[in-house]
């Protein structure tokens, strides 16, 4: 019997607000702390937990830097951190997928 | 600016292991705790610690009984919990569907 589709999630992606960040993080090369905070509606000690366990996983890297005079931090997903949301974002189909086909009466 | 997918997610439904006991029980009347178990490769504590957060929430109803002389546990999704069910999906198909649209080069 093969097994159900949710028991190849890896908590450290499927986790929602880390699923977040990395959605956001694959769309372009790097994205900025502020604009996470905001899109996520997270607060920064929040953010920065989950940006840690993504860090800590090899899925996400963080670059500190200033934009004029301001201190900015900035989240590049990994290769890693791309397949390992590839993997997660194909059980997601699976498990929609698998509930779109039932006929729901 | 819309929230994004992932802040509409509930961490009770979203949990992997919840989500899938929902998605398991959606498909019958009812489903027996050793087939969730077996099918979900859980230990019986920690199923019976996801069902009980899935109860408490009224996502699910707990029906314990006998199959001949052997003690058996059935649980049921709820209206509640196919509503939140359906709610969760719609969301992991807007994830999925935002990944899926970007041309990943």
């Amino acid at each position: 019997m093969s097994a159900h589709p949710t028991s190849g999630l890896d908590e450290v992606v499927h986790q929602r607000h880390r699923l977040g960040i990395l959605t956001i993080a694959v769309e372009s090369k790097r994205v900025e702390f502020g604009y996470l905070r905001t899109t996520l509606n997270l607060t920064a000690g929040n953010l920065s937990r989950h940006i840690a366990v993504l860090e800590e996983a090899g899925l996400i890297t963080v670059e500190k830097g200033y934009e004029g005079k301001r201190p900015r931090t900035w989240i590049s997903i990994t290769p890693r951190g791309r397949d390992a949301l590839a993997e997660e974002i194909a059980a997601l189909s699976a498990i929609v997928d698998s509930l779109g086909s039932r006929d729901r009466t």
